[in-house]
């Protein structure tokens, strides 16, 4: 058997033909080491947000099912475009390249256009290519649905498009290429001592990729964990090695945090008041019912020991929707009073070390209060501490937290 | 049966959304008049040009079989995104529509990449969704071929598409909507007293669209003609009725020239001497290898009676390159003298009427005469009398044709 390697290039990798050209060398190296290059390829950088500006500026603004399957039509076409340029340039490098598209493999997925799951992709188009020294190029963020439309996979679609072939191809390891250098210890751009980490587990990235590190799409994670497929994040405008995903048996000697991030512009919603009969089941089948996502929540029984008080944080974006969505359902819900806090924001401590120290929890806590930072509201996962504190205090928090867990560079 | 009617837009129709909007109710007009609307697009005007540069930047220029399926599958995009946002524009106008792209119906064409022709068009997806009361936007210019690779049908090939597709499904109907007001009696930036035909024959408008009036591609009118397809030329951007196609064996009363029509920049090469064994064959053997089409030819027996003088008008891009090709083959042929003549134009006078009057030509040859132009070669076809003259007095010439048969404006 061959020794696959899946090559994802996102948008600013193949921005012009300049950034193809250099891609371009990157492959032929693989080509050239012995191994057999499966590309995976976004749309030139800007294009997807042109087409959806057309789009949009094209329909009538509702988002009727009908529309939607316009839209992935549309947005489709900018990674068919770029494919066959990146087929193109590695022709003229004398190498044998194709693109595909995917109703040529074909990649199926569920018919949830613009944010569609992939269900299988078929091999045997792939495996033919490679036993012909031939190398696909494939488009990356569609596919089709079981009516033959074009779906696509949502914002980050083509890491997933990458990680599903690399996993259904057995490939050895699926590299994807960014505009960065790998996954840091935190945001560089707030903390300037963060570093890349050479290694990082599937669930503490997983963490991290929906905490906005937006280095992966979580859903490519996601495959990659469950498939097992070796992940590698790195940068096709530097030589460096990026960041390997590796599995979370793999210990990392004396690591016990690995990243410190954040979530901006979140919202505190308190519900006081609540039914001991009624509880929280009822505002979670609301959120179900209304794709509503809740980043931390808790409940305690009131003082009085009669009722339930809830409180919830929540990306800014959402909360005026969630808030007038409890209001509507006030007497159904039974609370008394609602309340909402504005400008907050979410830290989090995340390694595969915290889950078994509890000391963790008393070092961000201490930390935090030593800075004089107040926390609003607190969780613990296996692999993460979150803290909701005042958004003012944002950048002070990461830093300190990021010199206490001695995460910073030497 | 529901009575169909294909309307297909060109690239200055679907130019942006605001001509979009204008093609929407077009559409949305024929829809209310009873018929049931099959929608054939071009890419939006300037993309396939700007998709084109980008294909060839992208590539090392050569030519191959893989880099022109590149080629095709880039270009095809272009009418991708078109037909998604034609669609979105129909349903913001609260009517059912949706896009289809080649694959989905399918077209299947021959694997001639860049310049493919048709083979078969499936009616059963468009048949079902008229009977759903959908009207179905095709992305034109394009198709797949057995290997399910995207070909593209070459420039203007979105009217081919849309003549097959009204072939298939029997439409009463082809409405081509372009920035023309239809079909002139001559290109009305050179007689200002053209006029607008109300009809032509299908023999007739072939010939003006070989010979450059750039109304119709020549193959959609080849295939509206074999099928019997009643073809329509008007403008999107007025509300003019434009020219309507039809039979031969409609006579139009009284009419014997139909238009004035020229083609310019040509040469002619001139081949003296082949003996009169070999002749002209292997001549036309070399052009049908390398695919040369030549406009006009004449051959005679020399002054001697013992060889062949040849003489050929062609277009001036390719000249050089027959020239060349007929040098290298001079012993073959066994000529003796080769010559080339520059900056000619040839003006050709078309009209289902030249054929059974001979006084035409006589007309044609009296008129340049009265006005000192010289006529260097001379052909005759059924439908059309066609003389290469001075490129000098091509303007002079069509002016006074257009006048000596009565085509002038009142």
């Amino acid at each position: 058997m061959k020794e696959i390697v899946v090559q994802k290039f996102g948008g600013t990798s193949v921005a012009n033909l300049e950034r193809i050209s250099k891609i371009g060398s990157i492959i032929a190296a693989a080509k050239n080491c012995g191994l057999f290059p499966v590309v995976v390829v976004s749309a030139m950088h800007g294009t997807t947000n042109d087409l959806l500006k057309l789009a949009q500026d094209a329909g009538c603004g509702a988002y009727c099912a009908e529309a939607l399957q316009e839209h992935d039509a549309i947005l489709a076409s900018g990674e068919q475009v770029c494919a066959g340029l990146v087929a193109l340039k590695l022709q003229s490098l004398g190498l044998r390249a194709r693109s595909y598209l995917s109703w040529q493999l074909p990649i199926k997925t569920d018919a949830t256009y613009g944010d569609a799951k992939i269900i299988s992709v078929a091999q045997d188009a792939i495996y033919e290519a490679v036993s012909q020294n031939e190398i696909p190029i494939i488009a990356g963020f569609q596919g089709i649905d079981n009516a033959s439309r074009i779906t696509t996979l949502g914002r980050g679609g083509s890491d997933t498009t990458a990680a599903a072939i690399a996993a259904a191809v057995g490939a050895t390891r699926c590299d994807i290429y960014t505009d960065v250098e790998g996954v840091f210890t935190a945001d560089p751009r707030i903390v300037t001592k963060a570093k890349i980490l050479d290694r990082i587990s599937y669930p503490e990235m997983l963490e991290l990729a929906s905490l906005g590190a937006k280095v992966l799409h979580p859903r490519s994670v996601e495959i990659a964990m469950k498939y097992n497929v070796p992940l590698r994040v790195l940068s096709s405008f530097t030589d460096t090695e990026g960041t390997m995903l590796i599995t979370e048996n793999t210990p990392i000697e004396g690591r016990v945090v690995t990243a410190i991030t954040h979530s901006a512009e979140c919202v505190r919603i308190s519900i006081l008041g609540i039914p001991l009969t009624t509880g929280s089941a009822m505002m979670f089948n609301l959120f179900a019912e209304h794709g509503i996502d809740v980043e931390m929540f808790s409940q305690n029984i009131s003082k009085n020991q009669d009722c339930l008080d809830v409180a919830m944080v929540l990306k800014k974006q959402i909360a005026q929707k969630v808030h007038a969505l409890l209001e509507g359902y006030k007497e159904l819900i039974g609370y008394s009073h609602i309340g909402m806090r504005d400008d907050l924001v979410i830290i989090s401590v995340v390694g595969i070390g915290v889950k078994s120290h509890s000391n963790v929890t008393k070092d961000v806590l201490n930390t935090l209060s030593n800075k004089g930072i107040r926390v609003d509201m607190l969780s613990m996962s296996e692999i993460k501490i979150s803290a909701a504190i005042n958004a003012e205090y944002a950048e002070l928090a990461m830093r300190a937290l990021h010199s206490s867990f001695g995460l910073d560079k030497e």
